[in-house]
């Protein structure tokens, strides 16, 4: 495959550490991803709201505030739930701005709206501090394993800069483009995945009411046309793949709420620019019926389980 | 039901010729099958409704109804557009039914109705003929290379004496089960393939707009949880790939009417027992609204095009 | 208001009687429709392929067989879950054909395919036989209560025959065109009725979750451009009308699967003529659904419940 | 709340002057309102970020400045695009907050989130400023005649207080609760409206593609369940009413635009609250495309337009 006009992706090999790393929002993405930084030897101050969890990875140091983690930092982290979140946790009293060094780099690995990306860049900007937005993909299971792939939107320099310590968290950087280049490629891969797997579902299921081995079919599928990730990767079938959610009650995995908060972000930002979304508006409606009707804390192969349905008469 | 996954793709590298093979329905398909028939050593009679159709395949030799090419036949082909079509000249006057001799195989390789299929297999063992269905995906671009995949319903025996022959026009052979099990196969395969193709043309469409290189997304989507035939090997996307209709005005491939066509199928089979299809139902009329929108003679990842609308404004 | 082009609404006073009027279907509703032609002075032949059924109206004269009860009558009509019940009793041995009387009228109330009415029609003629579609509206409280709207296509001198029959059953009679026009009327009135209720469930749901008063809601979409017959009529909301099934647990009423079923034939008829449904689609895809959830024997109006969900939490 | 069914609408016939009005927003709707304000006698100071439009109305006091509109008012009215706009014009320099009197009513008549409204609530309720929500329905059409329907929500005293001069301009005054009530009430209504009118297109098109006369389609649904505004008062098929947009080539009425921003904000709202809206969120996409597909500019009943498609080959 001929690759895009800029080397799309590139993995760094260099071992030298920042000399301050600073990491805010410590929950079940952020407690592992500190954990592999400090498995490679990377020194972290941490801080979370919530006390607990910033005292909860061995060997990293805790601090009180965001101000006092940033403080003397050349790289301050944030993987927080929301825009808002990270808004906040930037702006506020004793928040990131009062602590950090000019000329440092904010890297938020956050999943927010581009537009609010933008908007961070500014603020970011204004008070002279670098930043650019680094989403991941790849769940708990990347983070746990330091498999996690990031997707960078922002300038070249900043991206070099920031790559050796993406690369103690993850297995693949790819450079989007520019600020918010990142969120909105995560976005419409997100969106591509949410629709792709409730289709898989569906015709899963058809084949399988309609009296197919489900094995046969999802093998020539995986051959043919139909074929995608949700098929040949992560079968929303229980059986046909040892080791994905679908197989183990859909526990774990990628549940239901982020997905639809995925193909959220992915509606907003549809809507700034004008351009319809119409299997991906109701795939985003079908997941939050899901929630609804109590699948909430499954995987989002789960789709498959509720189409399969509760009672067997038409 | 004996083949599991790894048994599941057999091709045969028989040579042995079916004395005598006779072909139904001489169209853009058809003929190209019959001259891979004849390349390979296969003579073959032909008949069509329309005698110039039938005429157009030198070497074939040409009857005047169905009775007449399937007189003497051990193989009879069909290739044609409805279930109707397929009944229709197997029981009418001068139909396959009065050339057929006992014992003889009947393949239908024309996408229909799995409930049609099962019809058909009925009325022909009432007559003591075998039947199998044989749908197959490749296009005309398969048919002309003889890289067709078919999938196969039906006795084991059956299927085994359909393979050489299958062999000669295609590729690849998937026993999928009993009577009409090819059809269920094929139209879960383009099932989601309707709606993978419609979610990845949203998504690109979303990020281009965005700002984002059609390409950069393209090769990030290709290696992450997004990744399907739809974008690795057809991408919709002028300019991305070389050879596929997206970058040759949409020409030749897939037609929107067929695509449309197999979701009505799938449509009604779901119905049949009683399965909802979300996206299916709404992938559908995406495609029967392009078709009103002037579509109708365009490959169907033309709905990206559709998607990036015609004006500017919102 | 100024009517179409025909008189569109005619409701005959006559009283005179069909000396011979049989009715073929004595299910929930023929019975109730049975019973009224009785109490109107009306004597009626009855059959049904369910001994007990036709036994069930008392009063009535129980025959045998289709042929049987057809014999002699002046008018037969039939009340069959399918088109293909109606061709079966039609055409089958001892069928309707085999006793009516050339000239004889036959009214067929079933809620089929526009295009198996025109079928019907045909075979019909080519037996000698007058054929009118005559689907109703109105439930089993309309047979009931006698108040069902009929609506009929044909000739114009075949709907007055049907007429003073009609009306013994119903309060209104429409035409609606040529042979197949009466259900082509109903299942583009049931088309929207099964869309509106939805979209007037949704905006319940939202506007009360909101915090609205379903009441004070309720009375302004009443008055306003939100207005129709699921929100003033039959309000989808428990507690907001007194005897609508919203109000009894959704009990009675026009249960789901009958809404699916119009739905479906709306889609298939949309497909006969190239003509997308895209609420139409998504809308029988959720009435679907519904069934596989477990609210298969409920009233429609209960797509409400469905969308508050079973758990509180987003 | 104390309301009830029947004491919903209360229009006031007080004619007490409040003695100082402003109004700001002096667009298609504003402009409007403003005229019909001052053909009742009441006073009015206007402001327009566009001085032209500002000065467009004869009579009112053109002001400089929100502020200087704002100043000795005793109530001050908005109707402005959008929620943004509405909260920059209270808090910017020179904006409302600068101008406005201690205690006097703010009363936003624009359509925006229901949580803005909380939100221009909380900023007046802190600068002693009284404020309601009143967004309101009936177009242009409405607006030149002063037969608008506000729903309006707030406390009890201030909606008194705003009743005799809301009448000057509409004909209709709902109260729907508290705080953002008015808001949510128009877009529940507008969610089913939107909803309606695109079942409403797709049901008309498909009877007529059936040959089904469109005005005896529509007199049929008129007095049966598929009965609604969109059906009754203004009918999507040309020639079937004499003054709606339809039979004026969906000039003038309610825009594309207009009814897709609706649909966004009840998306929006349904989020919060994590509500699915599965007909509505694709209504909303169908109105998306229409624009992109160069429909942006007529009438919402424009959608039967659109689905009759452009090609008659299926």
């Amino acid at each position: 495959m001929v690759l895009g006009p800029v080397k799309l992706v590139f993995r760094s090999f260099q071992t030298r550490n920042a000399s301050n790393v600073s990491f805010i929002g410590i929950g079940q993405m952020g407690s592992r991803m500190v954990k592999n930084l400090l498995k490679k030897g990377q020194e972290v101050k941490v801080f979370d709201v919530v006390p607990a969890a910033a005292s909860s990875v061995p060997g990293a140091r805790v601090c009180n505030s965001a101000a006092e983690a940033a403080k003397d930092a050349d790289i301050v982290i944030t993987m927080l739930p929301t825009g808002d979140d990270v808004k906040h946790t930037l702006t506020q009293k004793q928040g990131i701005l009062e602590g950090i060094p000019k000329k440092s780099l904010f890297i938020d690995c956050s999943t927010i709206e581009p537009k609010m990306a933008q908007e961070l860049h500014r603020i970011s900007t204004e008070n002279g501090v670098r930043y650019i937005d680094a989403p991941l993909s790849g769940g708990v299971t990347g983070a746990e394993n330091g498999t996690l792939t990031f997707m960078v939107g922002g300038a070249d320099g900043d991206l070099k800069e920031a790559e050796p310590v993406l690369n103690k968290m993850g297995a693949k950087v790819f450079k989007c483009g520019d600020i918010g280049a990142g969120q909105i490629a995560k976005l419409c891969n997100n969106l591509i995945l949410g629709i792709t797997m409730i289709g898989t579902c569906e015709a899963m299921n058809l084949g399988i009411k309609l009296g197919l081995d489900p094995k046969v079919l999802t093998n020539i599928v995986n051959v043919s046309t139909g074929r995608s990730w949700s098929s040949d990767t992560y079968n929303p079938v229980p059986g046909i793949m040892p080791n994905v959610p679908s197989s183990k009650g859909y526990e774990g995995g990628f549940s239901v709420p982020l997905i639809a908060k995925d193909l959220y972000l992915a509606q907003a930002a549809a809507l700034s620019c004008g351009t319809p979304l119409l299997l991906g508006a109701l795939a985003h409606q079908i997941y939050r019926t899901l929630i609804l009707q109590g699948y909430g804390d499954k995987d989002f192969a789960v789709v498959y389980e509720y189409l399969k349905g509760q009672s067997k008469n038409q």
